[in-house]
């Protein structure tokens, strides 16, 4: 089973970027906590941090035939990008969203999504173990087959 | 450690309401599954279902000295209940919301949670299984500690 | 054929309050009236009154096996009750949505109702006759199996 | 007792207008069954249908002297004619708000009726049966002469 | 100088039209006292009345080579007409606008205009009077050439 | 019979502020019409203009007992001012608002009056003319005793 | 002199909810400094607290035959019940509206009350002393017969 | 192949109404070039005008039988004609929305369509020539069979 | 103890503005009701009302060093002074708002303050006991120092 | 004459982006039937697509120059990007709007273009043919020369 | 070339109110960094404060004549006064718009101004510096001639 | 000291780009004058225009460590980049906020900046001028070191 997580704007500065909001672990350090569920899951795991929407949405576009589904956390983008929304649409690979803050206890601007309902579920809150519980919680979708 | 569940008006016709939307596992069920994860994380876990909103509220006060940390799923109160916020706030203990369905992808008087901002986190949209997630979400925090 | 009726909150008052809005009959008058037609119709009924939006969603919850239609004058709770709407959606049984005022008429918040969607149809406007009109539809409704 | 029933715009289509929401009956079935109605009620009926919205205030204009009551499905003018709703607060004739839909259960712009508070009620949702409900509550309400 | 006067959907009631709100004078008679004015100013006067949007409409039409001003009164069709404005905008014919009442003091569906931005001005609240002052108006301000 | 003219502030400045859209004639030239039309008429006239609020309240709360009906052209506090508000609901003097330009041609802002609901009606759009309008029915309306 | 005092939801609570917002006094304090003044106005007070609706509607159908008069403290159905205004709209008993904290200054939701309008008048932001003075400001009322 | 064209409220007057707008063409030329177009496809073109909504509504009425196809510029009753949408929701004849000016370009209230979301398509800012190409476009969906 | 009490425009109207709404009791009245509360209390009371936002402004501005407290009735700029407002977060004396009416049955522009949330609390809808009441209030809360 | 097409995100994968909606010709079937229509009107064409919002901006800064007008249907863009719409107020080049589908059909989102009141006119809802028709539009329209 | 300064409410307060917003310096301060300036560009400088709208519209109107260009700061009046914008308006004297503050980083009545689109420009958020890099802006503009 | 100027989509257009808003300067003429003065302060400027987001959001990143402070033109993106906001909250450099136009006199979608409220201030509508205007108040907050 492979899985492609791709994570937007800004968060390559994580762990320097308001640690008192987002913590202070880094993005190579989430990515290596979640590397290590993916190994006990026997789950093939590619990874992806950009600050391009472009560059997003042409790895949502690039995800069929290269994995069976997606954790994406597209930070900003989450709440204006349509482009994305369309190229979530038209691949129709299941994912699950993330984020590490829980969206809805933030300002308004960061209450709206218009990705989410075409997720599988969301998973929000959590810091660095959001990745984990979405990686849990995709791999038990995709297994169960529905 | 010990977690309280508590879940809102209606939950009690899972299986048969809507299973299109809301699938074909009864409370009981669900509650089997979760009552499984706890054991094998050593968690004492208590279960309630009521349709009446000022019990909801008395179990909410009930929580501390009860519980280190709750499940909570609210059901169609999730939307409305300006006296649950208020019990949640006054007792402050930690709670993760779940959700079966994912409330973001429904309509609109759906997406709004009067709830969600005070807690955890919150995790939506894996049927059963969210109620496991969040388990899981919960009792990580607890030990963390954090 | 059997049908339950169902009146909300304050509905125990009518004869005595705003009666220049909703008029000098009692409830028990309103229900011989109801009774009288119920048995010229050959129609067995159930009539209940409650103050308690957690009693009301179990009534509900309680049709199947019980009636094969009812009268709900949900009153106060017709303008924001989720929980009964989500009871309605769960039980499926047919249902007429009845008021004594013609609530079109009324101030804005009490124009909406978050039942109404789910009823066969609507009588409002005509007293204590909403409930004999009412009635007369739904045995119609049900008779003619559509 | 006379009564006039005034039907608007596309009325004259029913039957073969969107079947699945208004029914396969034809607006001369809906006559005829009204007039078997009132014919049992020893109540004479004028009936009127026009797309028309200048015949449908002249109608109504007319009404006085030529009727003691009216039923009235305005169609689509229901949610848009304030020069309706101007000839019906000219003549003050009683009149009943009639409509083969659950208007209620339609989309936003259908729910709104600026003509429904100047009604002595308002009966819909149960198709062709409507007028006939219609008829009686009208009737019943001109006979108790309140 | 020659002035048509237009006057819209239910206006012929004017005398039993509620009474309270716009008077006891029929349109007959505000024609007679506006006509007396028309002769002391030496303005040749047509009069027409319609409750058809259409009629409306092709009467404004008509406005160009038969009359060097209008005194309009649309009635309902003020509040929502956008063919009636088109028809103004076409012509450019100059027009007062003349209400009975205030209709700034008057519920919010009545204090807007679609027209009355088109106007040369506005005269409302003055009964009758409304059409021998804006009469006045619209003279003075063709003699002033402006 | 005694009519109180009250102009809010700048309208010091007409003349030379905005001529396209004021035109040129002064307040002055303003007065002089209006006191030519007020002798015609009999009527005693006082004129007043200031820039503040304070002193335009004042100035109403003087109408009774000084003044048998009163012209107010409030200017900018038109669409504002509630303590003006206050102050003619307080004295209930008949008045007429008046304004130089048609206001409903006129931006958002400028369209909405907090005063003209109190007012007998409006006059605007005729330049200076409309003080002369607005003196003719006003003394109409005090003359007819309605 | 007989007032009743109904407290809401969750203020069981107080002294540990949120006392930075709500103060460190426990309801029994409060209800034994209201008696103290009670006795002093030689008021016979009758005191209950309730978590549920369906009972605060209760408690207020009772007032008539029990009570002079009532002070309300509704706390989160303050800002939502509809079936608690319809119980005061019957019941017709003159209330004041107490509230711990002053609701203008916290956020939007709390900033509206659906029974305030039916209130002799409003005493919030003194703490417990809010009871205090909102009784003295009953009694007066009682007492002047206005 | 026979396509009929409906002309909306005003639409005679084109050549002379706004010419800077609408351009100078009259419609008498428009239909001139559509026809043109017409005979060089093999199309039989049936050509309305009316300034009124009842007879527009009856020419859509009549389209089922007489019309394969229709093109539709309703002028101002595109933007708020409830009727006509219920007409064309009835027929269910395919037609493609006209519009000489680029309505997206204009001002809000001519922004919007209650019409559009049943065309097969928009063609829309080409003056005269909009006719044309929206023959085009209809002609190859009907001969497509899509 | 020093307490100020500051009156904003029109009150000095009261006992003939509206009695129906403000009663009957002149302000000199009120003043003297409230001076003799004043005296039990042992409070040397300063009075004052203004007609002008910059007085009161200035009035507010010299609270400081001449006043411990002070009671605002600052009616219409209630709901627009952000001037006033702006003086009262520079002096940040304590202060209790008081409103003759209960504010909250008003329309809505009336509902809403602009300083409410910076005061101590709120006494609205005793008339002229209000201002007794609210120097009750004040006068507790600066001698218990919080 | 030289003509470019700007095509935007997400239209490299047309023939399986949700075909239901878009249809199954592919991107480059498109490019291939617009181009033979260009060959057919001697037009030279320019094809580009790019799913980078920075990358379009580019190209449109280009088209003076490179082009005498432009086919552009900007996908997601259409809706949210002020910067394209920025270069295409800057460039001044005439273009057409292009959408595959009759974006007034769909959901609310997609029915707002933030470019569409800068172009010469619309083509919405012929799929592939919407291309052709644009094409043929743009040409006649700079041939034209107005 | 002189300039003339123009304070509005409360700035008088400066250095003691809410410093940790407006900061230590007091308007004299700043009055004498501004003179220094002034003098080091040639320029005279006439500085005014005051609480009163009504002067502010006058000296405003006093501008033509006595300067040659404004800094205005006018505080709260920013937000609501038309009169002052009237004002502005009517005498056309090019004017900076200066605030101490970042007024779009505070709440949201601050981050709107009814003055500025009649600006030249806007300096905001530099504390005493913004009067001095006003002037600057101001002077270079009007040297520039443009 | 090292500043670094950015600057967003379609400002490289400077000069051409809708010269009557924006004026002939082109961005190199810009960035001599403001090199200009930095030379004659002693700072080293950067100076970067970019039409990409993505790389807008890599150049804000690189910030720290590489400048001191910077001047931001985020032209079309300072209404609606979240990604924007989220770099500059991340990396916490001083910035000044520069528009060439008084942002504040046009249309509403550009008087909201999604970046402002994190600025040291703002300098609008100078033209050219804002840059250096910018640069003195940008210096003169580092060199005061608040």
């Amino acid at each position: 089973m492979r899985v492609t997580v791709l994570n937007g704007p800004n968060l390559n500065l994580l762990g320097t970027r308001e640690p008192e909001i987002y913590g202070r672990a880094t993005l190579a350090q989430i990515e290596e906590l979640t590397r290590g569920r993916a190994a006990a899951l026997r789950v093939t795991l590619t990874w992806h941090q950009t600050n391009h929407e472009g560059q997003l949405v042409e790895l949502v576009q690039a995800l069929p035939g290269g994995a069976d589904g997606a954790l994406i956390n597209a930070a900003a983008l989450t709440h204006t990008s349509i482009a994305l929304r369309d190229a979530l649409l038209a691949v129709r690979v299941p994912f699950v969203e993330i984020h590490l803050t829980n969206i809805l206890a933030r300002d308004a601007a960061r209450r709206q999504s218009v990705l989410a309902d075409l997720a599988v579920g969301i998973v929000a809150g959590f810091g660095p173990r959001s990745y984990v519980l979405g990686l849990d919680a995709l791999v038990e979708h995709l297994r169960a087959g529905d």
